[in-house]
């Protein structure tokens, strides 16, 4: 398996779907459609989605099935930036090299294409419920774990805010980085593998892997948000100690980090490895370890 | 029937059922709960659960089925209105005589606040689905009707930050509260008569009588918005003439406004009025339309 082909033929069956969701009617809302598709289509890794492809085909091949929940996971993670860039909560200008929803637009629209996002993901859900008869049981646990991922990741964010700028203990920043970073990346594993039918002991084995690439995810950002290269990154580097934000980096140093980062990618890789045609998963954590940007 | 009486006990259980969801465990984002729970006991109206228990109750008596439903269209109530008083919004400190969700604690926590709002929502109506097997179908169908109604109120609250202080055709007026005020509204109505099986014919009826009174509705918060009492009202009165909004008052002039007022009632009464125990929908139109706050 070529690892890049088969990320890019992912995310590129996640961006064509994508857009099939975009509502580009004359509307008095308009705008607000546009702020949305705005920040969807502003390139992002779409790794949330790739995750719930990957963790299905792990036991299954017609992935179609599982597309309605990819596209609503990556409107809820494009909602969560949009809110967390907001001047009440990051204030950030930029993200991915290009100006943050509430720059382009403004506050008010943003705050309303986040909210509009989150709608849409569960929206779109529902009537893929309704529309496709079958697999109406695995559809609904799939949904609560959605549902229950985006409480984690609310509550996450929320621990973020209260604790910026003040000296937080190592069980919260895990706590937060934990709902923040991990909630969504673990809920994307286990609605793949519940849509595929895996066992419990299977979606334990990925929910595992998915708690560590998260991790994982959270200490490489904060190491590049120290490191990386801003143009590479789109946004400043730095920022974060600046603001006295608690990061692994902040937190324990950039070389402890770097260590951290390594085990823990390792600790993924062996979790998966018990599965047939789990190269893409190992791949995937190595990705995650080893990206600039 | 007693109407002061009956609205009295339908919204008395409502917010007893509402205090069984709230959070307040000891955990790292217990602020944020408590955020959520301040806003949502901060003595609203109920009318949107009381709608949909009312509309219930014109076919079946056991109105227990479809309290999860009122429980969480007043919590998207509440995401609406915590959203709507944003610094990025309306920008206001008050409501209902309390300081704003992001007064009282700040403007993080209220958008952390409202987003979860919305998703906890969501979440009780899919638990509610999956741990009562029964009625899977009509509860996604009303669950359909929900998400549809919060899509739609974003659009309309969206229209309306977009053209404040600007002038705005009586069509783009109409747009803006058919969605802003009227979707939830008429979500409620219909996912009662959805959830009690009721016809084709009598949804619709239903829905013309919500139409109607969600118009009312708007109409009058603006009469009072003009000329209300505002210490009743619990916030400042003259407001929306000052910011150059545009609203029914502002547009047609107060005498206008009140006719208005008072043809809609008329026909929202008569919309439900071949119904049997049809009286308390009734006797709400009027609540509404001579309503002091």
């Amino acid at each position: 398996m070529d690892f890049k082909n088969e990320l890019v033929k992912k995310s590129t069956l996640i961006n064509r779907e994508l857009e099939k969701y975009i509502k580009n009617d004359e509307c008095p809302e308009k705008v607000l459609n546009q702020s949305m598709e705005y920040s969807l289509m502003a390139g992002g890794k779409r790794i949330r989605p790739v995750l719930i492809l990957a963790s299905y085909e792990l036991f299954k091949d017609d992935f179609e099935k599982v597309l309605p929940f990819a596209i609503a996971m990556e409107m809820i993670h494009t909602f969560s930036l949009i809110h967390d860039d907001l001047p009440g909560i990051d204030n950030d200008d930029y993200r991915r090299g290009k100006l943050t929803n509430h720059k382009k637009f403004n506050e008010a629209t943003a705050i309303l294409a986040g909210d509009n996002l989150l709608n849409y993901a569960y929206n779109l859900i529902i009537n893929d419920i309704i529309n496709n008869g079958e697999d109406k049981d695995k559809k609904l646990q799939a949904l609560k774990e959605l549902s229950f991922g985006v409480d984690r990741m609310i509550a996450g964010e929320y621990v973020d805010t209260e604790f910026e700028g003040k000296e937080i203990s190592s069980q919260y920043l895990e706590y937060m980085h934990e709902n923040k970073t991990g909630a969504l990346i673990k809920a994307s594993v286990r609605i793949g593998a519940i849509m595929a039918g895996a066992s419990q002991t299977d979606i334990e084995m990925l929910t595992f892997y998915a708690d560590r690439i998260g991790l994982a995810f959270q200490v490489k950002d904060d190491i590049l948000s120290e490191i990386g290269d801003s143009k590479e990154l789109g946004k400043p580097v730095g920022n974060d100690r600046e603001r006295g934000k608690c990061t692994y980096t902040t937190k324990y140093g950039l070389e402890k980090a770097q260590e951290m980062l390594k085990s823990i990618t390792e600790e993924a890789i062996s979790a998966v490895s018990e599965f047939n045609n789990s190269d893409f998963l190992k791949e995937l954590a190595l990705y995650i370890a080893n990206r600039n940007k």
